[in-house]
């Protein structure tokens, strides 16, 4: 039975701590949590929701083995989840183990310099998997992926996509044959991008962009050509123009 | 001086009720407030900050007259403030006349139905303001343009967006003279749109998309190419890529 326990236990992974700790992070919602179930990519280990919820998909719970059931109440949600409108079920997933490498041959791959918010993680994320962008490589500083608002805005394509978190200067300096584009104010054409099967591309942080020793790495800087007045794009969204401008 | 009265009205301007009864709404922080005194399209009334930026930008501010100035200590704008980290500085605006038509003809202008997220929406008016897009037309069910969560997020863009609030079904049928492109899962390529220059473009809310009645009334189907898995894009990326294929 759900008890004071589990409240305190999931309160804990709202913090990076203590999901490194026990290797696990929670995911919130109807559609986030099935589709992780669904990947088989990650093992749910407990699983809370509304007694409704619970018959409507029991069909499908039945697929899963080796996790726990929990009915709760609403209030019940309401203090494990950390969304303002608690969805109907939150479910605590078990970590992939790390990954230490990524194939970047004849591939696309994202490479964040310190993305620091979350919804700006997730939404790329998502972004990357509607275009078919297998693997990221993020910077030490970027967000946790396992942070719940990263989870929630992935709305289910953290299972789809690999990330390698990792020292982005020394990674660039190994992988140096793959051409490397930067997301910079002043560079060339995003349609530059256009028919390019194989590169890395470079994406900055929210205020600061691309730190200067990461830029001097790259090959070429590439520009989302303005032709208004706004200074700069947000993270997310200049991320998905310049992916829909390759290949 | 600061005192309690103005940490109440501030408060009380995070919710749209007294925005409308006093016709004003809040900005924070040194870019956003700056841009919006800059502009001149928004009239100050107070401005709330630490002494520190007060000297830092007195010479600033002499430019602008009627706005009262207080010195804040931290934790007194922690009180006032929205943002989890607060900035050093929150001001409050008067809001301007709503507009009741937008001149449409010759130019691109969004269309937004049921845009819900505040985020999302302050999101699109800066990347509509990278893009040149001056006007966008809001469904009155779309996020209002002066909660502060869209104020953050134009990063100033705010002040040079028009913005109209209308029937969506009422204003599309009495311009119907200039074509509509709908954003959907399934249409022609987003392609199409190059080289076009006067257009409305329609963006749907972020779980349902656009509405059928105003589905109807569009002339195209227009279709982000998806190469991968995800279901669908953030409305705020989506809006940004067809924004970037425009023209």
């Amino acid at each position: 039975m759900f008890n004071k326990t589990h409240t305190k236990y999931i309160q804990s992974l709202h913090h990076k701590k203590f999901r490194d700790e026990n290797a696990v992070f929670i995911a919130e919602g109807t559609k986030v949590v099935l589709e992780l179930l669904d990947s088989r990519e990650f093992v749910c280990q407990q699983l809370f929701a509304l007694n409704e919820w619970l018959s409507d998909h029991a069909k499908t719970l039945q697929q899963y083995s080796g996790m726990e059931l929990f009915a709760v109440k609403d209030f019940e949600l309401e203090k494990i989840s950390m969304l303002t409108t608690p969805n109907n079920v939150l479910a605590v997933f078990k970590k992939k183990e790390p990954v230490q490498t990524l194939p970047v041959k004849g591939k696309i791959t994202l490479v964040l310099d310190t993305i620091q918010d979350p919804g700006n993680l997730g939404t790329i994320i998502r972004t990357a998997d509607w275009f078919g962008i297998e693997n990221i490589v993020c910077s030490h500083a970027c967000a946790d992926m396992y942070n719940p608002k990263v989870v929630q805005s992935t709305m289910g394509s953290l299972a789809r996509v690999t990330i390698l978190y990792t020292d982005l200067e020394a990674w660039l300096q190994e992988n140096s044959a793959i051409k490397k584009y930067a997301a910079a104010l002043h560079g060339k054409n995003t349609s530059e991008l256009r028919g390019v099967k194989e590169a890395l591309i470079i994406i900055g942080n929210e205020g600061r962009g691309i730190s200067d020793a990461v830029m001097q790495l790259a090959d070429e800087k590439i520009t989302i050509p303005k032709r208004g007045e706004a200074e700069s794009l947000n993270a997310a969204v200049a991320a998905g123009i310049i992916m829909s401008a390759v290949g």
